[in-house]
């Protein structure tokens, strides 16, 4: 097909393939040395990428306002504006980052089981790095920085393709990487970008399963569309965060509604906070109304079946807006909730496991029946009793940082740590025994 | 596109991809109450299914007989027909691996892990099933009734895809699944065959990213490659196993010698049987000579590089093959041998990584630092030290039965028992936490 493209694309995709192939090969290389590494090394690497980064501060605003500038240019909305820029105090809290995941427990080298077998043969399991991780994302160029971190402390070889609206941003950080690895003499490999923007490199990259182990992309639904779609390489996915919420008959009042006003409002723009309020029938009178209240004092915009409404006419103040079935899958982010009414716990379940998309689901109910029902029934990575989906996150969890929340099912479900960034090998001792 | 092809064809196409999305609705139908099924009624279902399997070896028998003619006539390889031929003795040996399965532990359930946090909320960590599990294998029948049996003890529903010689003994086999199913009142859709030997059906299974969470592919490297690169579903890849066995400087001479003839000569025909031999050239001088003696005296070819040829001119009745880079990547499944002599462990491990398939490797050495070396620095599933290739597996780690060996890195590495087909969710209790 080559011969149909014309010559110029041609030389350039095949450079292009090329370059990214290296960045493959390097990377691998890299692991093998990254897998054997003491932790004390790896934490001086981090320390070191601490300090180097509140060194430069000032040179990391001017490359971002490279990237301010040109998407100013190119009409960049105001929220992608926002999540791109660099103030000295998201810079130090970067650093921070790097930090504190430096004093996380190293995983690697960590025994999982043991078994010494009759015939004396002496079974461990022993968590290894993955190898080399490919991580795929969006705007946010602190992403670079984190990820690179957990990557990096887990053992692994990282290749960060980061979105082209940060690429003076993210190309001053991984400079500042490489600088921190060469003070140790570690491969300045252990951490690469992608030098290029084109698209046709991140297809490369996908199809590089001879030396790249794992794909984590983050970002838009879209995008993990894209990647998931196009890639030979296994493929964590971070969907997005359709949460649910479901109050059962015997639920109490006031959790309930706090439970409520706190999933949606606190922190409406992020994956844990929850879109869809299922109530059962029998507790839609009492608990509606002022559920209704509370939220709407909050600025949120209820979209609700006409059974809700039923229960809502009296309100002050509130006004209609008819639930749709596509409501029921949408990830506001935002003053909205979708309400709806149902006749008892099994619909709530079944309507949970059809609109949720896997990510955090609670019940509020005092009745332990209903809860444990609800916590066995509902397929989501967490699954919550009387609790905010809010507390759905590495640092609430214990895992110290997260690299994203996986809504897969293998390998890493929920929140992924520095653990859920290793995997497994078995060695095993043995004197001489033949089968 | 669809105007292109034949209304005929289109049709054709169209009704197979309607027949797949029905098996993989209902498979998530079954699977969300096999989740929650005791592990006493799981143990029913499969020591009936034993039981319907004894008690139906003449048909099971006649059934295999119509797919042995069609694979005579159609000109099958002896090897292949050898396969797929049932014996009485198969049969049962069949009926005792589902009673195996049926005695094991339920993974179901089981608390992996457990934090309360400072706040109280109480996170648990518990197993469950993956979900729902595709197999897709080639020619050995009995493959049907042995991942049936473990993805239903894991609660999993399952559709398996079998070669099409086989398909008159897989559907007679998932006859008597059904029946067993019904018996004990279990959904059928547990556990579906494809009911065409179409290779649409594939295509249109690989496809089913919404109801199916895994792919597990059991064959030959063209079907695993096929499957890899069309599946939108996650693949655990159970590839080719070319495991490479290093002799120290440092190895015991009697050691050396019979973990070499075990691995190579005890059953060849398997994956982890040996098929390279890396020997350091300060133990060549001894080591060689007499084990190629005792390979030789089993029929095994050598194909040696020149520094092992001059190490073995002296043994009587050697022929030489010269070895090519080629045979380094090759998975002989006979009695061959690749031999080469590497100057140091280094090169031993750089070629044990670049040549093997990552599924097992050994060191033969005395020698504990070379050992605990080669241990962290082979990057296989399985690494042994002092014992033979041929003990990787799951009857020989304890895991009871295994669905294979995965050669992948994420979820599952090595053999893959019951535990290695769930996943887990997070269960959290609270009582009435906000953030």
């Amino acid at each position: 097909m080559k011969g149909v493209t014309s010559t110029k694309t041609a030389t350039d995709n095949e450079s292009i393939d090329s370059i990214v192939l290296s960045l493959g090969k390097k990377a691998q290389g890299a692991s093998r040395i990254l897998a054997t590494l003491t932790s004390q090394r790896k934490n001086d690497v981090l320390n070191s990428l601490a300090e180097l980064i509140e060194s430069r501060v000032e040179s990391l605003l001017e490359e971002n306002q490279k990237d301010l500038q040109l998407g100013r240019e190119s009409g960049l909305s105001k929220a992608l504006l926002d999540r791109l820029t660099f103030t000295p105090e998201r810079i130090e809290s970067m650093a921070e980052g790097v930090r504190q995941v430096a004093a996380l427990p190293d995983p690697v080298g960590e025994e999982i089981e043991r078994t010494v077998r009759p015939n004396g043969l002496d079974i461990r399991k022993v968590r290894v790095p993955i190898g080399v991780i490919g991580i795929i994302y969006e705007s946010r160029p602190n992403v670079t920085i984190d990820c690179a971190a957990l990557c990096f402390k887990s053992g692994n070889a990282c290749i960060l393709r980061g979105g082209k609206e940060a690429f003076h941003t993210n190309s001053a950080l991984a400079a500042l990487i490489r600088d921190a690895l060469q003070l140790h003499d570690v491969p300045i490999s252990a951490v690469q970008i992608i030098p290029t923007t084109d698209r046709a490199a991140l297809n490369a990259l996908l199809r590089l399963d001879e030396y790249i182990h794992c794909i984590i992309p983050r970002g838009g639904e879209g995008l993990i569309r894209f990647v998931a779609e196009n890639s030979l390489i296994p493929v964590i996915k971070h969907y997005k965060g359709v949460c649910c919420l479901y109050l059962d008959k015997d639920a109490d009042p006031d959790m309930a509604e706090s439970i409520t006003v706190n999933g949606k409002v606190q922190r409406p723009g992020v994956c844990n906070s929850i879109e869809n309020l299922f109530v059962h029938s029998e507790a839609a009178g009492s608990l509606l109304p002022r559920i209704a209240n509370a939220l709407l004092e909050k600025g949120v915009e209820l979209r609700t079946d006409s059974a809700s409404e039923g229960f809502l006419l009296g309100v002050k103040g509130i006004s209609f807006n008819p639930l749709t079935e596509e409501d029921l899958y949408e990830e506001y982010l935002d003053l909205i909730l979708a309400v709806k009414v149902v006749s008892d716990i099994d619909e709530a379940i079944s309507s949970i496991n059809k609109y949720s998309s896997s990510h955090s689901d609670c019940i509020v109910t005092k009745n332990e029946a209903a809860a444990r029902k609800f916590l066995a029934e509902v397929d989501s990575a967490t699954v919550f009793w009387n609790a905010s989906t809010r507390f759905n996150d590495g640092f609430e969890f214990g895992l110290g940082a997260e690299i994203g929340t996986s809504t897969d099912r293998l390998h890493a479900r929920g929140p992924m740590g520095l653990r859920e960034l290793t995997t497994y090998k078995y060695q095993i001792f043995g004197n001489g025994q033949i089968k």
